[in-house]
């Protein structure tokens, strides 16, 4: 089970929802840029759970150390290790449900594929494993940034902004939970990334994107809407319909993306389930879970991207 | 430029729209499959263009030669080399665009990255270059088939069947050209294949689809859908909302995947264009092109899933 | 700068010789062995300085703790994070030759390649570095002992046993030191390891021995001798010379290998030195070194060695 | 079975000794080269055999064409596709032995491993495999060459040249083979590629030349010498004992290397050998061989060392 990605910015991620930390080797990162926790934690503090009423109430600092890498204030070219511990890991709120497998998350793959199961919040399958990414994306974000002066943002742009919060609090309410939508800017892409046969930067994107948890879609441009349209209309000079890529290699215009998040599969409203016999009963999903994934996929989705922009400069 | 695909079951990919030959060498085949250039060609066939009057006129017999790895029938787990020659190459229809940059195309972002232009239909960059990937794909499609009874459908599923010939004929008549979604279908999918953090199935699977050319969008399942739905609807046992994927492993269920193309960027219509100078002047694209790249772009979906796959399987 | 080794077992190490701690992710080991610190400790002990007058003087307890991978004494298929704190490390000891390139050692390419120096011990390039390959190496060492009876025996083969007490006191005692030749012995190792053409068992052993700091030579079966010798002679059944692989492929037969390790560089003798402006002047190099490499480098060996054999047995 | 060497400059060889042809797609190379056939001829000629007494008297042309990646004169950064066709293929030799696994050759572990056995001059491990290597590595000389002024000489330096050519007939007269020792100088080499901790220079050169067949040691600057060294000799300044590298980083001082072979393994004085059911009998290999593998060998030890410096060259 490889938690490696990318190939010459490559992060090394390892820790379990309810383990002693969560963590990432960051290895490749250029020599000379000044860092320090302070870069990455308010990412963090970003993605965090317990800080309003529409995210889950599990609360935890997450707090960053870096162990490595950095001397005198400046990367030096050497892996940087990055350690957030787990403080609050309450295991006694899945002993309930061990026994059954919570429909719509991996319990009954996993076991399948591993011939054991991590029934203490999924183990490597948790939300909580994007800590990784969002540490790691940090120092890809500060790079770009300070070298390129390139900008990831991301938003949720589904449900409509405006009745996001009743549409999520109703959920809350009835048990259940709502799906989003993440849109995505990435403001001045370097241009004449990616390469124009399989490493293109739309695939390179997509793959980051659709190995975050709960992931269902991805577009670039006019994505979807782009099958309706004519040659002529998506062609326009100066309208950017393909999204600032063309064959796969950047232009040097921004760059946009949307992705789909199903519902957070989580939900303490009762329902059917299967466990290792095959057998069909009912639960009920206690625990802090987020009524809207997308919410705090924000910063996910910015990181990833953040990380797959590293390996196209590097490649470059 | 790398025109490698895939870890344990790697393809290296060779060859200009334009040039002698294209062709592929696959790494990592297993030994033991019965093989010959009769498993190859129908696929080759069916993506070859000049077939009806929905695809473009160019005509090519795109006959497939194996020139190594096939001992007595059966593949001996060596390399195997395809080569495909190119039999007509116009360069001349070219010639008259080469001073400009073909909106919607690769050309300007090709020339600024690799400081040349290879006018002639593109380079690499020609959808020409999928011939690879259809011929390496039907070998890990009939490995799939024979050994876990896997099969890969693909259909144009927009625009809609009953009116595409008309539309697509509209098009053509106006020079113009429009775009498609393809489906997917995974039939039999092989259960536990991908892994829960990064090398997810549908992350693989997006990557492999996002650089087919032309893809502006992926979904899995629901997709964009199921930013729409509840938990408790998404959740539902045995109704495979998922589309055959939890937590990045296959559950066994059938897969079920979009791709949105957009519409081809050759169109004989006049439009503005860019030169090297920045300058703009009007230009129309003579040659024989696709008014609907989704309908050539079906075997080349299948072709690509095939081969995420074999890394897949060859990975678990 | 990369510290990733191997590619479906992987190890991300990280860790400065004076930084706050070394570790190690090792990504890709199976589920279900049973695993604690208690199988890595030993090793980690072996290697540890100041043991024994033949090493260095500089004492560190070197004590690892596994971060994840593990649940309920099992490892899960997840990554393994482990880390072990430096405790003393005297960075005043190399102020005084901050500003000359040690002979012999990395000072001045490091300077040149990366622009900067990390005085303090050589950085990464420090053989503290080590501590990451043998705490990894030991993961694999078990899982290769419990499914493959396979062992991992390394030993000084020079300068001979019988006096390199005195030799490497000797050395000592002028404030100089020796070179060494480590011999291996891989017993039982699975057969079928290994490819024909480029993933040879030899090369993989090669590459991973001569990563090791200091090593200069590496040799399997006769080795150089196998160049004075008849085909008639070598080819002989029964008689291994080998060294347990053949065309890259191992026969099952144990395999033999031999290292040869330069002598330490750091030597407290006065030798000329050059600084960052090419001036000659001449330095004594205080610390606490290892006069002979040779001898602590054993289980680093060993360690290397079942590292390149997680990926044999993994991609067979 | 991979034919894949390398990651950023990435050759994936393929042909059998007695199949239609051997080629390589050599992925990753520099736009702007200027390349044709007649830089690559030379150092096939150079490895072709039949052109002195000395070598097997098999009679190929082996007259390499490129397919792909070159347009007008010069690469074009595009997958360059090389291939020459097996014109004198004798499989008669080998029907006679088909049945008996020859002594040190891979037949034995070949069929144990992959379950059948290519009897015609064993498939991918006959030494013809490496005719892929020589003509890409003439590529990576061209851009070495002329981008760093880096040169490539390597010779047979065991046995001695004064009675190499009467050792080599006294061996023929025999039946008989001996082994070799090929020296390698890089002249020229760029200073500062390589890396302090896994991607040395002498580990990836190393890797390469432990992948040529029959290649059994490998030594840079002192090798085995320097374990008798002390540390104030080895290190003394200007005479550059390590060989070209420190700490994994070259200096930009020539590198000296040098690898081991064994004798030949085919010969034609009867010796013991086994069959599939374990039953010893006598043989004798007729056919073409070289009585000194070594002679042979000199290109391929220069081109995979070209190979090698490429993936160092454009990971620097």
């Amino acid at each position: 089970m490889s938690g490696i990605f990318g190939k010459l910015f490559a992060i090394s991620t390892w820790g379990e929802s309810h383990g002693k930390a969560i963590g990432a080797v960051v290895d490749g990162c250029p020599a000379g840029l000044r860092l320090s926790e302070n870069d990455i934690q308010p990412f963090l503090d970003r993605r965090r759970p317990g800080q309003s009423t529409l995210t889950t109430q599990r609360k935890e600092s997450d707090t960053v150390k870096i162990l490595s890498g950095v001397f005198e204030g400046k990367t030096t070219g050497t892996p940087i290790s990055l350690i957030v511990e787990n403080t609050e890991y309450r295991s006694g709120d899945y002993e309930q449900i061990k026994d059954w497998y919570r429909p719509g998350h991996a319990d009954e793959v996993y076991d399948s594929k591993y011939g054991f199961r991590d029934y203490r919040g999924g183990g490597r399958s948790s939300a909580r494993e994007t800590i990784a990414r969002v540490a790691a994306g940090s120092i890809a974000r500060k790079f770009l940034n300070e070298k390129c002066n390139t900008e990831f943002n991301a938003w949720v742009s589904y449900p409509t902004s405006e009745n996001m919060q009743s549409a999520i609090e109703t959920a809350r309410e009835k048990g259940d939970s709502i799906g989003g939508i993440v849109s995505l800017q990435i403001k001045n892409p370097p241009k004449n990334l990616g390469e124009p046969v399989f490493d293109r930067t739309e695939a390179l994107l997509a793959m980051a994107m659709m190995s975050i948890p709960a992931a269902k879609g991805f577009e670039i441009g006019e994505g979807f809407e782009a099958a309706k349209m004519f040659g002529s209309e998506h062609n326009k000079l100066g309208e950017n319909h393909a999204g600032g890529t063309y064959g796969g290699i950047t232009s040097g215009e921004d760059i946009f993306c949307r992705i789909a998040f199903k519902p957070t599969p989580s939900i303490s409203q009762v329902q059917k389930a299967k466990n290792k016999n095959g057998e069909i009963g009912e639960i009920s999903i206690k625990g802090r879970h987020d009524p809207c994934i997308g919410i705090r996929a924000v910063p996910v989705v910015e990181a990833a991207a953040a990380l797959s922009f590293m390996d196209l400069i590097l490649l470059k």
